[in-house]
């Protein structure tokens, strides 16, 4: 029987392309170009009908999101997004209403976040599909990679987790516009990608593939293992309140969704305080939510107990998506 | 009745897209990034199952034509490619080797023209989507743009016009592998676009969506017309060929057709000489076909007769396609 990209998996995937291409790649969220003193970093993010977009979303919400994901790995990097492209394959049975909807929100989000349109492509095929193109730079000696972690550093995250997870099961249990769009309502974290790394961050990346994939990710490029305290995530509300509603484990939602552009990240014990004192002044939120230790194994402590993490996360081509 | 994307046309929804961002870029085959002394130049390109890929095309065929469409670009530009990236959307069920197949021609095209690989995306959805992005760089006093033609300049190509056009109607005819794999056999005409620049070439683009497209864009940018000599045309064998067997007229085949990669350019006359000279110590091919006029029509001479071209070449949404 052929071998079809389903029965690979994503990471199988990737990996077989890249033994075509013959040499090695980082494995950060955007590539990274020397240039001068500071790096200019590229990325692309690919959304399509029936894999990223739930029924009943707004085209505004929609191209906020596009817009949105890919200035995050940009973010996660330390940088600061300057350009964006977009290529967009667009089904002729379109409304012209939806598609502007959808630029408004990626000019939306370009805006807010200082980034300039500077071209893109639009093609005709039968399934919406959208790519975009980041492009950023970071100063040499800022540059947040997914190699640097270390053992002892502490592990944190910006922001709160479980949000878009919540959002994604109570859309799933009411296929209610209101659900739908709230997956979709991401920011990208860019201020806080220069703080963390203006404050000696060893290692970062978004958690686009959600909490466990991350440190697992890490966890194989760092050679470290992870150890996290159940009573420190910051659970955000709406994941409570969904935990209630839908009898799933906040744990759940907050460290197995991919979807969630929030950012992880490892720093030196001694330098957290003087981060979480710059984060409180400028009014970011970050927790630290573990440690990095020896060993391959991420684990969860909680009540006291030690709980082994295997969850791979959200990886395409072998599970369900949304 | 709600406007559909169909009932828009290509150039209608990139003039409304444009609106949206609410200020002006320029009409060139890629982005340019002003970088000290030069440019950097960015583009994306995208294709997909059902507008692009002929049935029966080779996958190394095929991955070779998605790296070399975007190079073109860059090479349009006079620049150097220096970078790629792909997104790449793939459904469940596509076969590992169709896929390696492709990044196999991927990885040729960018060898053969000193480009790397430097990252991308995959994801899975219900339609082969395939976004390239290529950067290269041009310097500041060499760039090509598609402002710049003058009156009297001459209007010249790079090789020859209608092989891709003859193997489509083929395609169309017989349906065989052998015509599907020559609609996709194109080269980005880098070192070209080079030689054009330094020979200083007044404006410039690639023939992707056919001569008389080009002309229009080109007239429209430039306020200006264009007159083509018929006799000059560097009809390729196959076109001629072609010709004879469907009863499709070679002219029809040379400048009707989007998807041949040929640079189209203008020169002052003076400098052509120089340049032709040039191009036959590189074995490069380049033919002047015509010549840039006042007013803003296109025109072909033709047996001492001029006729009006009106035809709109390849536009998306609103014609059939490949």
């Amino acid at each position: 029987m052929e071998e079809t990209l389903a029965r690979i998996g994503e990471r199988g995937i990737i990996n077989k392309i890249r033994n075509v291409y013959g040499y090695a790649w980082e494995d950060d969220d955007a590539a990274a170009i020397g240039m001068g003193s500071s790096y200019m970093l590229v990325t692309t993010d690919s959304i399509n009908r029936e894999t990223h977009i739930p029924a009943g979303a707004n085209p505004v919400t929609l191209g906020y999101f596009f817009a949105a994901i890919n200035l995050s790995d940009i973010a996660a990097m330390g940088g600061k997004p300057e350009y964006f492209l977009s290529a967009l394959t667009l089904p002729r049975s379109m409304r012209l209403k939806e598609l502007l909807g959808m630029e408004r929100g990626i000019a939306a989000c370009l805006k807010k976040y200082g980034t300039r349109m500077i071209g893109g492509d639009t093609k005709e095929g039968a399934e919406l599909c959208m790519t975009g193109i980041a492009i950023g730079a970071v100063a040499r000696d800022r540059i947040l990679r997914r190699r640097g972690a270390a053992s002892g550093d502490l592990v944190c995250v910006t922001g709160t987790l479980g949000r878009n997870a919540a959002a994604y099961h109570m859309w799933k249990r009411t296929r209610s516009r209101l659900w739908a769009n709230r997956i979709l309502r991401v920011e990208p974290r860019v201020s806080e990608g220069m703080l963390i790394a203006r404050h000696g961050a060893t290692s970062a990346m978004d958690l686009s593939d959600g909490v466990l994939s991350a440190l697992r990710q890490l966890s194989r490029l760092n050679r470290c293992g992870f150890e996290l305290d159940e009573a420190s995530l910051p659970i955000d509300g709406a994941a409570r309140h969904a935990s209630m509603e839908l009898g799933i484990d906040t744990d759940r939602l907050a460290l197995g969704f991919g979807g969630e552009y929030e950012l992880l990240f490892t720093i030196p014990k001694a330098r957290f305080a003087s981060l979480a004192s710059s984060a409180r002044d400028s009014g970011v939120k970050i927790s630290a939510i573990g440690r990095v230790i020896a060993g391959r194994v991420c684990s969860l402590i909680k009540d006291g107990n030690r709980f082994v993490m295997r969850d791979r996360g959200f990886e395409h081509f072998t599970r369900e998506n949304p």
